[in-house]
């Protein structure tokens, strides 16, 4: 099953409209080619929704957000709603400050959102759980660890239920969830932390996923999950001793341009947690 | 007479004012560092024409275009064509949205382009033959082929001439014209269209090398093409097999590096089509 | 001591709020996580001040430089001095444009910076010497020599004296100093020049040493410019022959990731010039 929603984004190759920060675009743009996908970026209001109209996905990130591409966020937002493709919101550093914070709950609120990304901070701040993020970091006191793993599961399963969404929680454990089911994913190593981006990048995965399987959607969130994941452990088994963060980074991504199907089926550690 | 352009970029190092995307910024700036130029990036009106006043060149790419960097390009443009130096335009994704497309069309109109490098797609567009970009990829039935090589040359030279530019037109085999000669070049790989922002790169080393042979336009633009193509055959063949496309990009820019005129001289494939 | 100042970088693991260039975001993003910082970005008058509050330090980069992102540049430098956290200034290719040089002095008169990096010819440009910067390259009629390192050493630290900041002018020998004491520091290689945006990331790690070395900003200073040479140097003998600045870029990121209070204390290539 992972291993067909990987495929079908090869075989079908969407084109995902992402507006998003500066810091990692590139990162965004070479790994969606490495999946199979096509990026476009475009932030401007006064083309946002005419790029989102050429696309299969859009993806929403608000790291680095600034007052002139919000407006550009609504309109792709609401053209990516009128024609039925999937919108993925990455609520990156929400809760740091009321700009990041208000534009993400607007967005939430006026958009209906396919999946939203976050580490468990950034998604309990988007819920209005009153809890801080700091920077875009995950509070390890709020990560799934094995001990919370069923709590935490249920409060994601009220909150996607309640938003509408898929939720994917990156952390330890990740957690993806549409409200009915919860699936847990042991993927990914401690490492990744210390790469910028992968946070994003795997935003822009689940819209290019989400694109290429509109029937299931909950697995192909949950193979970009895997798959992202799976890439920083094969990768991690590549670097050199003396290789670190940047050497990772692009590994990484060049995992996800050599995994196949096959490999995603036979590396994606995923349970159903309940549901 | 290819090694000699290249070699004449770096004896003269020439600074290159670069308005463009933040996707692939940092790769240009790169890599006019690897072929012995030097980059600058400045995008507010309220600087662009007095950094191109400091510049040999200035190329202009509306990838992720903004309405608040437009006024910055026509002022950077007009500031060059007034102190004589060459400008190259990069229509990146023009036909995508009107705000591209009149954006391309508008400087082509008011500023004088020494080049202008994209895609057959892309050029077609920008040239009122009706045709839409899908995004920033090629279309590929547009593609240029060795079945279609003559009259795809013609049509390139019929549209350098009206336009009064240098065509540079990327694809499986690349087409380099100034309205009266026609060269074709078959440096290059597929797997480049996985890297993102080869095209930015090229345009940027475009520049660079006009700047550093300004009594041979047509040939110093076919030896940045060439450069580009064969970093990206000498890149592929140091790649392990599990390298992908992060690799790949990094290594291209490398082979720029430590590209001299010899080896350009000895890997470039050109020839002329017809003039 | 330069060992301990990179420990505590460690131990404390401050977050850098940088407002800074597109170009390089990437790069200082990672490079602040591998020398154990956090990083973030954001450059919207919106959010900026808010932002910083958050931060232990703050590097104020001007590449890239808009009028957007000024306000937000003074309302984040007067928070973090309100709250009494570092602030660096990266005055990039100030003297390149009217825009620049006055952004840089303006925010100089107005804000308290805890120190500045650049080149010779930026420093002296903010000092109102009157010399014009090429671009973001170090006239090297201005550069640091053996030659004229006393007579350079003595003219920074009246400035540095002058200006109430750290100044740390990097070239083929930086020179790093308070006004009462210079220090010379011989680390790094020439060829770091061909890698955009070495000065940058610097200037990050600088805010991060400075945050984590309250009580020595000095030698925090200079254990941030250490590092940065060291890991050059260290980088540049894992480089293959055929590889070029990309992989160099990598590479020295990868070196500050391993590097360790023991390995930059060894390596370290500093020395008293005066005071």
């Amino acid at each position: 099953m992972l291993g067909e929603c990987l495929d079908r984004v090869r075989q079908t190759a969407p084109l995902v409209h992402n507006i998003t920060n500066y810091v990692t675009a590139n990162d965004v743009a070479n790994v969606l080619l490495a999946c199979g996908a096509s990026p476009i970026m475009a932030d401007d209001e006064g083309e946002a929704a005419e790029i989102t109209a050429l696309c299969a996905a859009l993806t929403l990130n608000i790291g680095t957000l600034n007052r002139r591409s919000v407006p550009a966020m609504y309109a792709a937002g609401r053209r990516a709603n009128a024609l039925g493709r999937p919108v993925v919101l990455d609520p990156v550093g929400v809760g740091a400050s009321a700009l990041r914070t208000g534009t993400a709950r607007g967005l939430l609120e006026e958009i209906r959102f396919s999946a939203v990304r976050g580490n468990m901070s950034e998604v309990l701040t988007l819920a209005r759980a009153g809890r801080a993020a700091r920077g875009v970091d995950a509070d390890s006191a709020d990560g799934v660890t094995e001990e919370n793993l069923l709590p935490r599961a249920r409060l994601l399963m009220d909150l996607a239920g309640e938003l509408g969404v898929i939720l994917a929680v990156t952390g330890a454990i990740d957690l993806v969830t549409d409200g009915a089911r919860c699936l847990a994913i042991r993927n990914g190593r401690r490492e990744m932390g210390f790469v910028t981006g992968t946070g994003c990048q795997l935003s822009a995965l689940l819209a290019a996923f989400l694109a290429a399987n509109p029937d299931r959607p909950l697995e192909g969130a949950a193979a970009a999950v895997c798959a992202m994941g799976l890439a920083g452990e094969l990768a991690f088994e590549r670097l050199a001793p003396w290789e670190g963060n940047m050497a990772y980074r692009d590994r990484i991504i060049d995992m996800i341009y050599h995994m196949t199907g096959e490999i995603l089926e036979k590396g994606g550690r995923i349970e159903v947690v309940t549901g």
